[in-house]
């Protein structure tokens, strides 16, 4: 497992200059959701001056800042890479910064497909100035086939699944873990993505693995939750019906060998993000995730979590009764209503 | 695209040291059945003197050789590891017969995970005595994410799936390929992993892609061979029932997109190889696949082809019989009949 920056225990500056705010700045929009203690600032000069949430409606308090230089004078420990665009090249003009950066002793925490620490100039800038480069992307070594192990676990296994990408599957297995440790639940989140990782400082991104292996890598993230925790909520990646990831979904889904489901999907979302596939009814897709499971370990779906951001409060009740009558499950939106249906329903599951 | 090398323009040694005619040898075996006439001879010491056939019942007249040593007065060009190394690594006593191959001239092609082309010693020495060392497992750089780009090609994509490895998804697709041929059908064999692109010459191993990428490798297998071809059969992998390789699978069938596929089936085989999945029905099996393909492209199995290697004729034609009357498909087993029956029915399905 990859283990080799603790975010928690750093003052972190975000990279995220000329991007935050937007689709590309998820990294940096999960770092100051998930650690707003952790995060001393954002590097953005267009928004530089601005409180970050005047931009992303989180993070009172957190400056947003012109330069590095204006930066380092809050002390951080560590820079982020606040970005993480569609084919993870590293944007050029940010070397320079990142190189001011380990010259100024900062560790650097990337989600990049390109690895930092397989960069030559990064990594010798790196070890002259004894600072980490930690790559959340980058798989373990030696990963194995998948061996079915992970049906073994005493844990309770959930694993949020969905209808496309970004529609909640992290943001909702964080919020429903947070909820289940306040009832004092030994629940542990477990991480199948860069930003996932970022957060919670553990976990191997699934999609970065070779495809022979993918599997493989779900599993062996179950056995490392399973070791000290009772409950397991596995993070989801795309959808059975991503044309580009559903491999990568159902490589996890059959690695990871769930105990049941939750079903994430944003209810303005008519078609798959970036293509013309248009998504099937909850139903069918419910159906195909339970289908897939049946030969291997069976799992339902138990409950649905639905990411209403762009529709009013009105909007978003009436889209949560509507899907509740629809598939006969508890729905919420974690956000706004925050998780309790959805982890009342994994303990009557567990019940 | 690989095409570093033509292994229909060479003359093949295969190194099959120690284990000719076992399972690990499947490479060896494919390379005799569609190449006869480039392989001249198989080193395995324990087997030498043999005629191939003796021991796996195709390659008549082709001699198995003691060593290296013997095989070089046969003038082969190229040596072709046949077999696969327990435990992924590369046995030292092999690493000094391809040494000795490289230095006499030979040129290497190999499906080991581990790349003979990344290896310092071997690579070094082929560039001094100016031999390629061809890594048919080896992914092209910079693949795609699928875009849905291989819905939109003129020819007719027919995909082979299968209940679990080692079915016949291959050998289908070949045998498919070659009779298509033969009623002057403008067909290509579309190969999506290691033995079949040795013997064709082209393709990519997609079990070798990062899962990001894998339904973008089979998009762009796709694109190349509809370049000059108006059918394409493409090599499937692994099954959807399959727990450590369904991601692989899941991401062909979507990034290919085929018009119609061909279940492919061992009539013996009631659970997952090396794993305790009982199969389901193929009636389920089948519906499986048809009902993932459906969101994107809606695709039926219109033929079985059974692999009946270990039944007699008559429980063959049994099975055969069996199959066609459970799922209302032609079937046949394409080495034993021929694929006479699955090419009526891909031409049917195309008029």
């Amino acid at each position: 497992m990859m283990m080799n920056l603790t975010p928690k225990s750093h003052k972190i500056v975000i990279l995220a200059e000329g991007s935050f705010g937007v689709l590309e700045s998820k990294t940096a929009t999960v770092l100051v959701r998930y650690l707003p203690d952790n995060v001393v600032g954002v590097i953005d000069s267009i928004n530089a001056g601005k409180d970050v949430s005047e931009v992303i409606e989180i993070g009172v308090g957190i400056p947003i800042l012109s330069s590095l230089s204006e930066a380092m004078e809050l002390e951080p420990t560590l820079l982020a890479i606040g970005i993480a665009p569609p084919g993870g090249e590293l944007p050029h003009e940010w070397r320079s910064i990142i190189c001011d950066a380990i010259e100024s002793g900062l560790h650097v925490m990337s989600g990049l497909h390109h690895f930092l620490s397989e960069d030559v100039e990064l990594s010798e800038l790196a070890e002259k100035h004894d600072t980490i480069l930690w790559d959340a992307r980058k798989p373990p070594d030696d990963l194995p086939v998948a061996t079915c192990k992970a049906g073994d676990v005493d844990a309770s296994v959930i694993l949020t699944v969905g209808s496309d990408c970004r529609v909640g599957k992290m943001l909702s297995g964080i919020e429903i873990t947070k909820e289940a440790r306040t009832r004092g639940l030994n629940a542990e989140f477990c991480p199948t993505g860069q930003n996932g990782i970022m957060v919670w400082g553990w976990g191997i991104a699934i999609d970065a693995v070779v495809s022979d292996f993918t599997a493989g890598a779900a599993e062996e993230i179950v056995l490392e939750g399973a070791k000290e925790h009772d409950l397991l909520i596995v993070e989801g990646q795309g959808s059975l019906v991503h044309p580009g990831y559903s491999g990568v979904t159902l490589s996890l889904l059959h690695g990871s060998m769930p105990d049941a489901m939750i079903f994430c999907h944003q209810p303005s979302r008519e078609i798959v993000a970036r293509y013309t596939v248009p998504l099937p009814s909850l139903i069918e897709m419910i159906s195909q995730y339970e289908m897939l499971t049946a030969p291997i370990k069976p799992a339902k779906v138990i409950g649905i979590a639905l990411n209403c951001f762009d529709l009013s409060k009105t909007e978003a009740i009436d889209a949560i009764n509507s899907v509740e009558i629809e598939t006969g499950l508890p729905a919420t939106d974690v956000v706004r209503f925050g998780a309790e249906k959805l982890v009342d329903a994994i303990q009557a599951f567990n019940s």
